[in-house]
């Protein structure tokens, strides 16, 4: 018998919160990072390897896996964690984003999103019915609703129409959503771009339908962090203690750092991922760019205070070798590396909110990263996004 | 206290030998496997999840490490062991091979290679001495003499000259290599192409030289494998007993099996690393190409017999949809799928070898090979090689 969806708030920090959700396949402790998974794999990852990572929930991407395999291949098959072997918890975006950045041919109106696949050009329809169905079909313990996100900066009317639409199809997927088997949850999506009004009467309206979760999404697309920020302040308020927040497609360490400082307890992002596959580490002295000839001669591991077997087994010249040479391993090793130092990070958190510390824990991670380990490595941080 | 150097005969059945190699990072168990690990890492594996596919010894490229990130530096490093976190058997080629087939515009003469780096044109000359240098400051338990490598067909002048220029070769590098620390090994390679009388000239040459082990070179270079399996047999017999026997780049599972038959005990190739890539899985039922439309519903693991978790813990449709989406976690299985495979195989061997059934054994896994696990997957034997 699977578990009931449920939030537990077990601690409170200023406004950073300390809590565990309850999915079908197991616990996730909040505030989390959920490493990407877009094709039913996270690039470069074993599951196992990855769960000793310290990651509790994977996100995958149904605009991918709709496209190839297919949900009703990965449902006939046992569905997504059975298919790619993560027993852990799977959250689920609605496909809409990747449709907006990725497919052809789109068009949107207020029945759904057509559009043409960037792989093959077969058509597709995704209205809200079918991105709950989909998610369902593949089985995820954390489902979106379908939404439109505007790229920023974008004319008030634009946001304005997609606040009204994203809003619409919530209630759609609401509705579709109640087919749903015991223990999937529902998140509505908070839209409005940089507008503290339009996001406000979009968190309350969401509120008035209902949702085990709520995210924010629509940020992290070219804004400033500061107005991330503000919005996510003006949204986190609102939202009910008792449900998860989700900030999505954030971030880098700091975005983490600020973002669980305004409430958000869940975060998905490519960056440690993409980044590890081009040579860009994440340490505790802040990233460090392999590529960089510096590293051709030390023989010095990336961390030797780190739990991962790759920050403390391998040398910099090395992983600087297999960078140049083009070898997976280089690109296996600072994902491994990365993942472990998001995690880290997140976990950094969680103890410092239960110790209610976590203003001098965000200060002295921060402080770290700026000193780096030694003089000169601090220009690289550009290079970080 | 390094070990030295030595090899046990533990057992015979027929020609075929079960051995053990002693070297100052481990025992190697004959008849072994080598997998490729050609810029000082073995495509898509972690030294760890190689070493769990049962590897005792690994082979690496001296022409690639010498151009990049070059021996002085590994050295500096702390050795090609220590380089690769590999702290098990190292062989190193002398990178005469690879400088004929891969270099540009390269010059033999009596003195040695010259020639241009495929990477950016930097001329370099590899001579006799420098070869055997390179693989003392990489730290390789098992050096290679530098030899000249012939394709075949070849007429026989070219033989000639290749078995004449290899056997001064021989003697040059066996003095460069009295500077050796204890417990390093060099072994000759027999040339000769297809050519009985160059192969048993060759052979015998070499033994009056003196040799830790004795290498059969420039087979699998396009001739059929009856011609390789009839040099095999014209050498094995006269190489001294007391020492392991070592064929170069091959082979197929079948080579493999038709090799030991013929009492060598050693191996390397690229095939179960390089198929792995390309999707191609060996298993006890034959290959399986998994790019193969009849595998995208197939909820089958690839054998649940294996002991490798990459053949039992993911479907063949989950296989197959990664490699249709390019993701690496693909070739990261297959390649685990293919080593373990490779290591079963001569684990099979070994163990038939000292119970007095080879050839029974030999038979048993043709036949398995042959009957494949359904109607049909026969066909696909012919992409193997």
């Amino acid at each position: 018998m699977p578990a009931e969806f449920s939030f537990r708030l077990l601690a409170r920090d200023g406004a950073a919160r300390l809590g565990e959700i309850e999915t079908p396949h197991g616990a996730v402790r909040t505030p989390a990072f959920m490493p990407v998974g877009t094709q039913a794999t996270v690039k470069g990852m074993s599951p196992d390897q990855l769960r000793e990572t310290g990651a509790d929930i994977v996100l995958a991407n149904t605009y991918h896996l709709m496209l190839r395999p297919g949900p009703e291949r990965i449902a006939a098959l046992g569905g997504l964690h059975r298919f790619m072997n993560w027993p852990h918890a799977i959250l689920t975006d609605s496909g809409g984003f990747q449709v907006m950045s990725l497919a052809n041919l789109r068009r949107i109106d207020d029945k759904g999103v057509t559009f043409r696949s960037h792989l093959d050009g077969t058509a597709y329809e995704l209205t809200p019915e079918r991105a709950i169905e989909i998610q369902l079909l593949l089985g995820a313990d954390v489902t979106m609703q379908l939404d439109e996100c505007v790229r920023l900066p974008a004319p008030h009317h634009d946001l304005e129409r997609a606040v009204r639409l994203s809003l619409a199809w919530a209630e759609r997927c609401k509705r579709a959503f109640e087919q749903a088997p015991v223990g999937r949850a529902l998140f509505g999506i908070v839209q409005g771009g940089d507008d503290p009004e339009l996001r406000r009467l979009s968190a309350r309206t969401l509120m008035e339908i209902g949702f085990h979760g709520y995210a924010v999404g629509g940020l992290a697309v070219g804004e400033p962090q500061d107005v991330m920020l503000r919005m996510i302040e003006e949204v986190a308020p609102i939202l009910p203690a008792e449900r998860p927040r989700y900030l999505m497609g954030v971030g880098t360490p700091d975005d983490l750092l600020a973002a669980v400082a305004c409430g958000m307890d869940m975060f998905d992002c490519v960056l440690p991922t993409r980044n590890g596959r081009h040579a860009l580490a994440f340490t505790r002295f802040g990233p460090i760019n392999l590529k960089n000839a510096r590293h051709a001669d030390d023989a010095r591991p990336l961390d030797p205070g780190s739990r991962c077997a790759a920050s403390h087994d391998y040398s910099r010249a090395y992983l600087h070798h297999l960078f140049k040479a083009n070898e997976m391993l280089g690109a296996m090793l600072l994902t491994a590396v990365n993942l472990s130092y998001y995690q880290e990070l997140m976990a950094g958190m969680r103890e410092a909110i239960r110790d209610s510390r976590f203003s001098t824990f965000a200060e002295e991670t921060r402080a770290r990263w700026r000193a780096g380990e030694e003089a000169g490595s601090l220009g690289e941080s550009d290079t970080m996004r």
